[in-house]
């Protein structure tokens, strides 16, 4: 894909890799407006990354949360047909429970604090970012979007854009997929993961004969958040799930690991940059190497992260220390990873895809 | 599918329905044999269940543990080549958390109390089962199946039949599917659905050329236990999934629904029976109705069980006050529902189809 000319510094460079923007973060709550006047934006979040035309796109996710009336706290979600309604409770309800930012628990119920739809934005040199004249906002429809749409990644596959993203509701949590030939039209293919499910990245090619993704699904009682394959032969029917990495208790990968966005092709195998989270809720960046022809077999995996929160805008936010990524633009060697930092802001850094395969050695 | 000549009783009815096998239970775990000379049968469970050749085919679960030595409790998995390894715990460990008898929880990590296989027993009568000549013995094998395989459906489905069932490892739970047509060769076809998935259950035709099942993802923070459709191509591949029928707080199915066997065709629509459980983990059966052209329309659902533990049998035993069906012969209007009873004998009851839509109206 096309060459990013954004100037980029060495600044902070705790590990030998990721050389992050000077410009960063490149995006805040601040530069977009509000789906409507009376939501506020909290968060931009985890972009999925393209290129279209000779542009960049970010298709991002936007964390909105109603205005905050005193003495009140309200959450926002969608009815089945896609208007908002907001719920609202008292700040000094006994049974609230608000220890963790990004939950609104009550009476044993748990709601979002805030909901999420998808904004698309370009940008010609990969840093400087604008929305289009006409917006486009992909908001939750029907019963299974209800509490949002989140962290979606974009594949370019046979010449159409394929958008896997977290669907969420009160029904649970899965894979929707959405695709596009042009930025305007969008199909939906469904829910083609069920709960409890994020984080799908699709293989860009067919590997014999079969199409490929990755993904998360959770364990209850038995299991883990660890990253599954599956197969298809169409994109929107999967079968043949398989666990092919597990959390590693004690490393910075111990209690959740998720695929980033789709593997990249190398000659050593495919390059996957995943994220790795530990008890803390300490989100860092790492690398799996998968076999060409047989991506169930892992090569190598990163002992220690590629990238981890370091930077003010990383460590502090809505939601700090945690680095998340679902969207990259390779070139040559070239990687730029786009990211959300302390779940608040948008950023990116660049690698070196060779530098990344011989820290797996 | 044949006649069932077993005599039945009408004893014990609270519910209209449901006439119990004056036999029961027609299955005790003293009647199999356990598959090695070091292992205790402790319980036989949720048999699927289909007609073959004019006989009645039940596949049983059978939960076995190692013997139990003096003051260790031992548990036991297979390795991902199929051998049976055992793990052992003193009684005395303070670590050791025994409060359910169908888990160990040690030191943060969850074990299963038994493996379960599936096993093979043969009725002419469908009251009287044997094993036969040559057992035929369904292992966990590789390594989503290390804990063993659990509850099969059967569903007959174009000259073939197909097994639904739930394999348990380390990596999570989720469900598999084999096939035959001769229940000597059995072609596996990996997991079709996965974590954290039980209870799948396929529609016998393809409805406006699709495939359908039913299944039971399980949500974490959001979501819950809940009865989810999805439609396939080709049986092997699923996508398309959504949520039909959720938990209803405070009634027979508060805490967990999931459903038996393949649905029933009837004039009305698709009738699928399914269990329903209660926060004291309570297990009742009732029935949905389903659309006969869109199943993801439901129209009518059990207000009340159709039927609850009652028999001794069924109030007392490994797991006491547990009705679970995965397996049932449909003749005409006479439905005969096999059943697991307080998750340690197999039971049966016989409906008619008729009164259980009528009870839906």
């Amino acid at each position: 894909m096309s060459t990013i000319p954004g100037p980029i510094t060495t600044q902070g460079l705790n590990e030998s890799q990721a050389q992050r923007f000077i410009q960063n973060p490149i995006l805040t709550p601040k530069q977009i407006m509000p789906s409507s006047p009376d939501m506020v934006i909290e968060c931009l979040l985890n972009p999925g990354a393209f290129t279209f035309k000779g542009k960049i796109g970010l298709l991002l996710r936007v964390a909105e949360r109603p205005v905050q009336l005193e003495g009140t706290i309200t959450c926002p979600i969608f009815d089945e047909a896609g208007s908002l309604k907001i719920l609202s409770f008292n700040h000094s309800d006994p049974d609230l429970d608000l220890s963790d930012a990004r939950l609104i628990a009550h009476q044993g119920i748990t709601y979002l604090s805030t909901i999420s739809h998808l904004r698309l934005v370009w940008s010609d040199d990969g840093v400087n970012f604008y929305e289009p004249e006409t917006p486009l906002i992909l908001r939750g429809k029907g019963k299974l979007e209800t509490f949002g749409i989140e962290d979606c990644r974009v594949a370019f596959i046979d010449g159409r854009y394929y958008l896997t993203y977290t669907q969420v509701s009160e029904n649970g949590v899965g894979v929707g997929m959405m695709s596009t030939d042009d930025w305007v039209t969008m199909q939906s293919h469904g829910m083609i993961i069920p709960p409890h499910n994020k984080d799908c990245a699709l293989f860009e090619e067919k590997i014999n004969g079969l199409y490929y993704c990755l993904h998360r699904p959770s364990g209850v009682d038995l299991g883990g958040n660890f990253i599954w394959l599956a197969s298809s032969p169409d994109l929107v029917n999967w079968g043949n799930h398989t666990c092919i990495a597990r959390t590693r208790p004690g490393m910075w990968d111990g209690t959740r690991i998720g695929a980033g966005c789709s593997p990249i092709k190398t000659a050593e195998g495919w390059l996957e940059i995943y994220h790795g989270a530990t008890s803390n809720h300490r989100y860092c960046l790492g690398a799996l190497l998968l076999d060409l022809n047989d991506p169930s077999k892992v090569i190598a995996r990163s002992q220690t992260p590629i990238m981890q929160p370091q930077e003010l805008y990383e460590t502090q936010g809505f939601f700090g220390e945690v680095i998340f990524t679902n969207g990259h633009i390779v070139n040559g060697d070239q990687l730029t990873v786009y990211y959300g930092a302390a779940d608040e802001v948008i950023c990116a850094a660049q690698f070196s895809t060779s530098q990344i395969l011989a820290s797996l050695k």
